[in-house]
């Protein structure tokens, strides 16, 4: 992505210092503050709602978002703020959860692949196979090789899915530690969003540096031309979310695309009564 | 349901006459034009998408909306007008065209079954497992005993789902075949709308009186307390989303949802740095 937005895409193979970068900074949007982002906001959703529009009507393309944070970093939110708006029969959002024992039981692409999008369709992914190898790595749930083979699959699959066709775009919101305390301690003050919090949340949080490693290593080595990450500076919410929604912009206005030809004659048609 | 659109419900067993219908009327917002339906379209829109935040966060029912309509009845514009908005996370748009291959290889109900909703999700059907009992049964493709026998299939499927805890909504969006004709014409008259057009749609449409009869007697012998019907006045678009999130509300306010409580004590938490 060339512009503004390219100082958040992932180099192929460049390091990646997550502790080293600012995640409130707001530089795309210098000039923008909290209280006059809204506007800028209003007229991405409208772009945003247009470009699908010729995506589900060319049904040539497909598109594919997978988002991936620490909690609270901001999945749920931006995903709410930044494309709902979009005619709901064009766009799905899958999440994955821990997965179940039939899910298990099978290899850890087999549920993912069942949920990519089709023709013209566009798939958000909250939380996806990258839990595969970053969540599965710190915890420690398998042998090193495992998600060391694991990241290669990883690659491998994706560049299938984007040679045969889908547009990928992977964000990495951003988030600081302290931030995180806010945040956690903001819902715990919360009766209202006493139902998202899970106490064992705080036990990722108490391995911070183990996925930040994580992060920067698979995010380094898996961002690549065909299925590029970028990393977020999301401590800031409105900031995030512009930022996600230009990225989704620029993503869409890059394919080019146009309502289909028709292959009839308009004027042959009689429509009886 | 209670109230005005109870006049929209179809009575279990009522015999049904689609062509003495007034498509056009408007008694439920009787003072209510298209100039000034807005702010209301806008109120619903709100109260539909708290109700959802509440289903989703409780995370206990599930809720079904099934849509049917004759060509250009609305099908896409109302599931567009009237569910985008809501988070997208919640809610998936299932549209069902013609029967694939491997769909066809399966009993009629294996396609739908896979796409029902699941605990705190809203799916909407656009068209659905009942094009398997009225397009079948107009184009005539199986013998008659196919789509009777289906028939009660319908009935027993839907009475599965709803006594294992999903809310059923189905919705006929019903418009004349004086209106059809305008919006064909319309489509036809702007080029942006000529993707859309199906020179084979008219094929249907010469079928009209085969369509009305069939649809009668299938929402009248598959209306009942656990999975109604509703015939709704479709030919005034503004009406029929009105209409529709107004059905759409009563029914959530119904399930009397509450967020989910807590099992921990949120004083015991502490968020370490």
């Amino acid at each position: 992505m060339k512009g503004p937005l390219e100082r958040y895409f992932v180099k192929p193979g460049d390091a990646l210092d997550l502790g080293k970068m600012d995640t409130s900074e707001k530089t795309v949007f210098e000039s923008v503050t909290k209280d006059s982002y809204l506007p800028i906001a209003d007229r991405l959703k409208v772009e945003l709602r247009e470009l699908q529009k010729v995506l589900y009507a060319q049904s040539k393309h497909r598109v594919l978002v997978v988002v991936q944070a620490m909690d609270t970093g901001g999945k749920d939110g931006c995903v709410k703020n930044v494309f709902s708006g979009i005619d709901p029969q064009g766009i799905r959002v899958q999440a994955f959860k821990k997965p179940a024992e039939e899910e298990l039981a099978h290899d850890f692409l087999w549920r993912i692949h069942q949920h990519v999008p089709r023709n013209g369709g566009m798939v958000i992914f909250n939380r996806s196979h990258y839990e595969d190898i970053i969540a599965v790595r710190v915890k420690k749930l398998f042998p090193d090789e495992v998600w060391k083979r694991r990241q290669r699959h990883v690659l491998e699959f994706e560049r299938m899915l984007a040679e045969e066709g889908t547009t990928i775009v992977k964000l990495f919101l951003h988030i600081s530690k302290d931030e995180q305390k806010k945040r956690l301690e903001s819902r715990l003050a919360n009766p209202a969003k006493h139902w998202k919090f899970n106490p064992d949340d705080l036990s990722d949080r108490a391995r911070w540096a183990d996925f930040m490693k994580a992060y920067e290593e698979v995010i380094s080595k898996t961002s690549t031309d065909l299925a590029p990450w970028y990393v977020i500076p999301a401590d800031r919410k409105w900031y995030r979310d512009l930022v996600v929604a230009q990225i989704m912009v620029n993503t869409l206005k890059g394919l080019n695309m146009e309502y289909p030809k028709i292959t009839w004659d308009p004027k042959s048609i009689v429509v009886g009564d």
